[in-house]
Order: C-alpha cells, then sequence, then structure tokens
C-alpha cells in the first residue's frame, strides 16, 4: 500500500517545505486540482526539479482535451495524470496513450459515477493504471464516505490498481488499510494536522 | 446572443496579444481548462488588468471543493466561472454560492450528462446562470455536435440561459444561430483562423 498526500490549500513555496519534511513518510505527492487552478502546473514543475525521483500525481481531472491537457502535465514532469471515469471513451483512451508513450500513468477519478463496477472495468479496459473511489470533500459534507465504493471496486480489481480518497484520516484508517487497496489517498488529514509531519509519519506506519 | 471566444492552446501573453485585436468582435473571453492546467489563474488577473470591463470566464469544470476553488476563480477576478453539472448538487450550489456573492455567474458544462433536459433543470433550480450544452474536443472526433443537445435544452430553458460548444465555425454557424441561444462558443474556428480578428468579426456580424 502506498501513501499518497493531497495538496490543495497551499501554494509551491509551501508546498516545498512541506515535502521536503515528509519525503521519508509519503509515496505520492499530489498537486490538488486547487493548487493547479491557482498555480498550473508550477508545483509539478517545482518538485520534479528538486526532487527527480519523487512520484508526483497532478489531480488534473481531465475531462476533455485528452492529449492537449495531459501533453501539458506531462512535460511539467508529472508521473501520474488523473482523467475523469465520466469522461468520453476517447478522453480516457488519448490521455492514456499520451501518458504511457511518455512512461507515466494514469489514474481515473470515479467521482460522481453512480455504476462503480461497470465503469471501473471499462477504465481497466482502456488500460487506466490506477482506478479511484473518491467521495469529493463537497459530498463528505452529508456524511458520505468511499468505503462501500472501495468494497465494490475490489470485487472487480486487483487491489493494486486501486486507490481510495475521501476524508480518510487515522480514525477510520483500519477501515480501509484492511482491504489493501494499491494507494491511500489523505488530504485535510494530514495538511491540517498540528503536526502534518508527525500525521504522516503515524499514518505511514500504521499502513505498514 | 454573445459570441464566447475561447482561448486553449496559448499562452499569457498571446492571449493578451489576441484579445487587443478582437475586443470589438466579443463580448465574452474565455481562459480555456488547457490554460488553466498549464498556467493557472495567470491569464485572467492579467486580462482583468489590463481590461476591467471585458468579460471573462474561466473555464474550472469544478468538479468538487466547490467553495474553495470557485473563490480562487473569484479573487482572480472571472465574471463567469464552470462547474460540471455531472458533480454532486452541493459542489454546485457551493459555486453558485460563492459566485453571486461576488456578485459573478455560473455556468454549467453539461459535458458528458446523458439526460439533457432533467440534468438542466436541476442546474436552472440550483440558479446556474447559464447552462451549457457541449460536445468536448474529444467526442468530436466521432462526429458528435451539440446541435441535437442544443435542440433538448432549449425545450426546458429560455434560451438567454443556454449556452452551445463544440466545433461550431462559419459552415454550421446559421444552424446554432438560427435557435437563438444566448451564447455561442467558438473555439479552433477562431484561433486557428489564417486570421483569426477576421474570423471573429466575420462571426459576429453573421450573429446580429
Amino acid at each position: 500500500m502506498k501513501l499518497q498526500i493531497a495538496l490543495d490549500t497551499i501554494n509551491t513555496k509551501k508546498a516545498v517545505d512541506l515535502v521536503q519534511q515528509i519525503l521519508p513518510y509519503i509515496d505520492i505527492v499530489e498537486i490538488g486540482t486547487p493548487m493547479i487552478i491557482r498555480e498550473g502546473m508550477a508545483p509539478v514543475r517545482e518538485l520534479k526539479k528538486r526532487w527527480p525521483e519523487l512520484c508526483v500525481l497532478a489531480d488534473t481531472k481531465i475531462v476533455d482535451g485528452g492529449e492537449l491537457e495531459s501533453l501539458d502535465a506531462v512535460e511539467a514532469g508529472a508521473d501520474i495524470i488523473t482523467v475523469l471515469a465520466l469522461s468520453d471513451r476517447q478522453t480516457v483512451s488519448d490521455v492514456v496513450r499520451v501518458a504511457h508513450n511518455h512512461g507515466r500513468k494514469v489514474m481515473a477519478d470515479l467521482i460522481s459515477v453512480e455504476n462503480i463496477e461497470a465503469k471501473a472495468l471499462e477504465m481497466a479496459e482502456l488500460d487506466v493504471d490506477y482506478i479511484c473511489v473518491h467521495t469529493g470533500v463537497d459530498a463528505q459534507k452529508s456524511g458520505r464516505t468511499p468505503l462501500g465504493d472501495l468494497d465494490k471496486l475490489l470485487t472487480v480489481l486487483p487491489p493494486q490498481r486501486t486507490a481510495v480518497a475521501g476524508g480518510i484520516n487515522m480514525k477510520v484508517l483500519n477501515s480501509y488499510t484492511a482491504r489493501k487497496p494499491g494507494i491511500v489517498i489523505a488530504g485535510s488529514a494530514l495538511c491540517n494536522a498540528p503536526d502534518p509531519v508527525l500525521a504522516a509519519k503515524e499514518m505511514k506506519e500504521a499502513m505498514v
């Protein structure tokens, strides 16, 4: 199981400072969609310049223009690019083609998808590398969690191809790690912790 | 009917040069999603700094984090912010609340939506200002156009709340303008024309 930290509410400079400290505990650093909306690919470029070996995911949530948008993320150095599973099949396959041609990987985000199993199988068939069940921060406001969706995902995919995101913190971590998804994504539980470095260390240690 | 030009494949500097020339013929300048992925809100900020009265749409295609992401677009000066109609209802209503609190407007993008009429009514009920049928550039590769979707949209909404995007050029413009949508969006037909300024002038004149 890999631990992915989602950076959403900070700027590039603060991201660099934080990543510097949490490097030993984190497998994948996600430049979240809000950071991309504010700063574009600058934070991806900066992290890859400083740590070429670090796995950086650009949460581009591509839904159209698959070739153009994934090329921009590839050129910035992103190792993993996200596409919305709800996109047109052409978009998903274009993102996969561009990413794989450059030795990068693709994660499909199942946000707002109703039939998890069917859509996950479609993404797998399109050669998407990781398929992520995701309860968005807005959907979490009504108490929803991604645990049930993860169970559905695991009925159709091998665990190493799965990822899960949506309000995961230390209190609920065990429910997720017991299912052994490939990637566990945590955002505010780490970034908004009193001590983000300690929080990342504790979460990573609890996942072993 | 308003004419919106979608800027996707250029950078901020070229966008400034182009906007300078096409200002008389354009009602709304869209900073397209690919530009946002590359440069974040910088092009929105730059256009609003130079032309405070210009209506700038940020094609953020928000699908989660409605409050956070729309605030970033508002702070950059965007007059219209886009949200995916496929988002959670909470996301759409958060984007609408933030935008309206700051005197801005929201466009919902119906890309990948199957039941156009039902989703459009849901967006209207959530107080979204403009509802856009959109055949993405990737979906266009299989020959699809947004004309049929526009007809569906117009069965449930007043024309001034509708917008249409997806491969619209001078050859097909009449089919769209005959239906009198509120906003006609053109991207490559203008930006990739031999003379984008002349193309914008001709399109605007044909819409009167």
